[in-house]
């Protein structure tokens, strides 16, 4: 039987709360000591700490405090495991909170988090979704139905002294070498926000605030918020440590993610409650030759038939048409791009549709990496979960598909919905 | 009952026969007429049209010709296909010929083709697969064997002229925008080995020469070397079209290959056939919003159970610890790496890793895109393939795994075929 | 949001809850009128309304009284369902309980239920598995580990009049044909035990009491007790009805199941809460030619690679070699004891493998049914299930593997735990 | 390089050429030594040994000599196999014969063959398949297509003399307890239409003639006509062994087959070649405790969406409302005709709804085998093989479905395509 180590209160700020934090940094106290191959149940804020609520407007998306985001619950202590040795966390449950079944996405606005078409995409907007049983739906997004594969965004340890410094150093060179970038190239620790725990004395309060590393990216030492969607219930992690007790973090709950979670709060957020049990190969990751986490999915995940995955292909070749050499990013950034001008043909707009590439389970591979100079990658995307037919022999009958959340402000100034590019 | 439109014969070099080209150029002469929903035949060559022989020595591979490769079976004029329409490609089969059952995949030399981790291995080398039945194994890579996933690494239509424009224009601007690049940005049109087939008048093989793309990279307008490896048979593709007739070529043939190629060279290449037939959706660029193919996999594909891919993360830092800023390429590199590392204590030297990461049906998914400064990219490889357990909780014994293929004279000078990072 | 229909209290006896009902009889008063395309939840009992501990004895199973089983949680009026109408019941979740994280399996003894192999193995038996996220453990069976495949052992409508008098005259009939049966070939109506509900009036208890059918049997006109393990969370069921408001009722929930569910009480039996949507097709049984239930898969189940399941054949031969023709009954009997076989080499006794090939996911498939006189059944065993290796290659090392529990008075008696045929 | 061991001559009688037998008796002399872990090819003949055209007309399936029909490629000396020892034969590939790309499906007359469903349908019928790479489909039943999961029908070992006589022995048995049956229960050895192979003495051919076990069943102790469609290319059979060298003989080839094979000649019947290798495990049988073969599927085979399956139950309880007791052959047959009543609205008839459901991947699975009196099987028909929408929701239109093949004097004296139960 799983023994719950945090228990959270909806109605109070998570800032407040026991058994969370939300920065990297190995003064973090530890919320609660754990055995190994126990059953644990921790329960999870939504990334923003309960920021956003069940409406129709995206006012929360577009002034979402930034600082105060990525509450983790731990870290945990594991008992007999030191620094070098591996942590295989199991992963045997995610699950949202009977209290509140309901999730959301957001479109960050450019000024305040963007997201991967922000260049296109602008303002802020928002879709929130119902849970009935696995399968979620939105008012903000019709026609469309699927099963979560409900995963935590974060899991990862804090990291040590040197980790961290090395962190510090590597992101604030990138900063300080653009120094005219029109967007946030990194996140550098930033006081404002942060948040040690409730156990946390005020010097280690100090520590972290000033020198914690935000939440925001997933790292190689550590995993962190690498928002792979395959770590869902029934997978199995590996991580490697570089503390004593090893300092188990995990949070950042999703009841379903498209691979590249492209809006950046980009998956159906949620606060719920995560099942897991650890237990340490010692020395692991010298024996592994590990430097960054690995898993095993799990046997239990949506899976439709291969042959019902609508896949687009994107290459190297920008919007304006210019030719970049294996850039995978730009690459795709397309296939997004071609994704939406197929699907805007039944009624979407473009919005819609880049919530829902946030959203829902697409695929999306590396296809070729090497034939100079164009990249080339795909996203397969499940047919099955629209209730009309989208494949390409399908009739295409442009509907009503109402709308998503948009902030107040924004929609009265105006602003195209659809871009065609 | 499907008819054959192209035989080749394995004794004679490639470009002296009927119903091969080796570049992009709308005026490459059609080399047969098909119908619709009619099932054809074409045989193909290796990508080099022979270059590559079933022995023991990477010489072939280091000194292969680069201008003489991609003998493309086609064009195809289909028969009331206009510009604008969509080829709808049935691919019906993909398989080794009987008279030439092997294949083989090349790490390029640096100086000649390079491929995705020629940094830490400049060399060239190669590995030769033998087939039996749907099975690969190669003695240069013993304790492996797969399933095939065979398909086109090329399919594409000819572009029209003003498309060609466009390709040549913005590869050369690549080009010239980088004039002290260390390595080949782009391959701009080349005279030396150009083919426009048996049938091209004298002034069509001097146009195709002079100004036909070449055929290394894959392009948004008209897929080509894509190496998607999900083309694989019992797929379906969407191509647009540019020209009368849809001019539809293929060709590059795989056997297996892993999801980036990273190698170059980095499928297992094989001569064999393809069995297609065609169908026209007309207008369907419009009607599609379609600018690049998309396609349908396959119901029929190797499929190892979910748990079974061992999943590697790598992130946008690189070997020496820099930052990059969402460079997915990176990431993918970085995720390369960890499973050499990985692998490489069971015995295998790096190089052998490397081609068979080339080769192997490994899964490489974009994880998250937005959570700056880091990209993650995943490879999930499947377990099955190998005939001990590489397992993290399986014991780990270094075996004497041979070797792959390399060079003669690089073997004599010397080098690591391994590397420590 | 899915509001809740049935809630039970596990502390009280069954049948003094409302909510509930254990025979099929038209006159079971409605117990919750429920609109299309709402969203509900209706706590189960396990099958056994509560008999069976979570301890090491068997006697609750050797002494449970089969007359008080299947508390069905309904009926339930559907609104705008006529007779002739098809119920398409929407299976969005199935959950254990949280305040009961554990199920069990029973082998039956030969004299009250029997069971697949009774004749082999006719003494009770119980495991009992902790519930841990997704995935079940059993202290008595160990070594084996599997994520479940929750569904309702039972899902169906009340019969007509017509229905249920054809009901107990075929199987009347059955029974009075074989009057020196050594086994119960029917269960007939019986008083005892019988339940319409709490709101029946005295009337409509006594004649649900004399006439309403036992739920043991699945049937063609109502589906009912199944025991389909394709009916997971995520599944589709189409069912016929016969009455006004259909009048659908579910329950006896399976945490996991075998295909055959061959020791009876033959799955992991569970309390727990079935999430689920209804619609109606109008006219449905006519225009679906549908005379039994049909039902879509989920897309969401446990699924091991397809070559992860070691299979084992069996064929219309009995124990005694006598022939049989195209017997598929006594084919997959035969299967079943090959599997037992083979496992009993790793320490386990016969009965915890009947236990474990009841529970466990086992794939039971119809291989050929004409070929006389031999019919040939397959059963495909998960490898995967299994933390050590049962693969035919693998080295074989018998274990202790404990036991599992059994009746008190039969162990002072004395019997073998294992059976060579 | 797989090396040929049989080649046939389509143009020639089966009964006289190499490579070839059509009973399982000891003495059949062996056909060719093969090594351990090589690979090799054998071409096969079609189960008739070419009696069957590719036309419009079912005569050669009524008037088929069943007395000379699965000539099997082998037996196969295998070096180092001794009795006891386990054959593990790797089928590499099943692939038709590039000079013949069709094959046929078979209903049998009542009065010569029969089949599952023969008391409905007891005339001869027939569907003609053309292959185009993977895929298959018929001009006698439009509308279908789907991809090849090629196998052997038969795959076993000859017996030894006690296991023969074993057989005899109990299948005479059956005949003789069942006098007045009114189908053949089972096939006894028959003199007429044996073939001991080109290089039987007369002896032996005699021997073979009038004791050699006919090949129709798939018997427990060494496999033969199991027809499992999971045995196809890339799967692993483990066959016991009671003769030196193993014995190994297979064919029977099918391009496809649906669970059950249930119109007899069930499959898509073709010549072929198949490729395989075998390794030994001595003392294998007593090692795995193994009486009847078990096998691994392979990775490689179509594989649609789980929940593209539409499923249908069947119940032990047959056509004329008899209820049986467990009987799940009964069960079996009514989930077929619940296909067939709902398949029949498109506009097909019973008889090649009958030929496609032997033909197509369905999913045959027992379901519930424990509660009396009800078994329950399902049949999961794939929806995608259709080129309209077959779904419960789709619109039924009735539309020309052309017919399959009957025998001519049938058609004269005219008799119905479809019966309603």
């Amino acid at each position: 039987m799983s023994e719950y180590i945090v228990k959270i209160d909806l109605d109070k700020p998570a800032y407040e709360q026991a058994g969370v934090h939300n920065r990297w940094h190995p003064d973090v106290p530890a919320n609660a000591s754990i055995k190994q191959n126990k059953s644990y149940k921790a329960e999870c804020f939504d990334w923003t700490g309960g920021q956003v609520g069940n409406n129709d407007s995206a006012d929360d998306i577009k002034y979402c405090d930034l600082s105060r985001i990525h509450y983790l619950s731990g870290p945990f202590f594991v008992e007999d495991c030191e620094p070098g040795d591996v942590l295989k966390v199991s992963i045997q449950d995610v699950q949202p909170l009977e209290r509140q079944p309901w999730g959301y996405c957001g479109v960050f606005a450019k000024e305040n988090g963007g997201g991967f078409l922000d260049k296109h995409y602008p303002k802020a907007a928002k879709a929130v979704f119902d849970f009935e049983g696995i399968y979620a739906t939105s008012r903000h997004i019709p026609g469309v139905k699927f099963p979560g594969i409900c995963h935590p965004g974060i899991i990862g340890v804090l990291p040590s002294h040197e980790v961290l410094a090395e962190w510090n150093s590597r992101e604030t060179t990138l900063v300080q070498a653009h120094p005219h970038a029109d967007f946030v190239m990194a996140n550098l620790p930033n006081e404002h926000g942060a948040y040690a725990g409730i156990n946390a004395t005020e010097e280690q309060q100090k520590a972290v605030a000033s020198y914690g590393a935000r939440t925001i990216p997933g790292r190689p030492e550590n995993g962190g918020n690498c928002d792979i969607k395959a770590l869902t219930r029934g997978s199995t992690v590996y991580l490697p440590t570089y503390l004593p007790g090893g300092m188990l973090s995990l949070g950042d709950l999703h009841f379903s993610q498209g691979d590249g979670e492209i809006s950046f709060c980009g998956a159906i957020e949620m606060a719920g409650c995560i099942t897991f049990s650890v237990s340490v190969i010692k020395n692991g990751m010298r024996k592994l030759a590990m430097k960054s986490p690995m898993y095993l999915p799990s046997p239990v995940a949506p899976r439709f038939g291969p042959d019902r995955y609508l896949t687009f292909e994107g290459f190297s070749v920008d919007e304006e048409g210019n030719q970049l050499c294996l850039d995978t990013t730009v690459a795709y950034r397309q296939t997004c791009l071609r994704v939406i001008e197929y699907l805007r043909r039944y009624g979407y707009n473009d919005y819609q549709i880049y919530l829902l590439l946030s959203t829902a389970p697409i695929e999306g591979h590396i296809a070729g990496i090497v034939d100079v100079p164009n990249s080339c990658t795909t996203i397969g995307l499940p047919m099955d979960i629209f209730d009309f037919d989208i494949s390409p022999e399908g009739e295409v009958v442009k509907k009503d598909m109402s709308n998503c959340a948009f902030a107040e402000d924004d929609l009265r100034e105006g602003f195209a919905f659809t871009k065609e590019l």
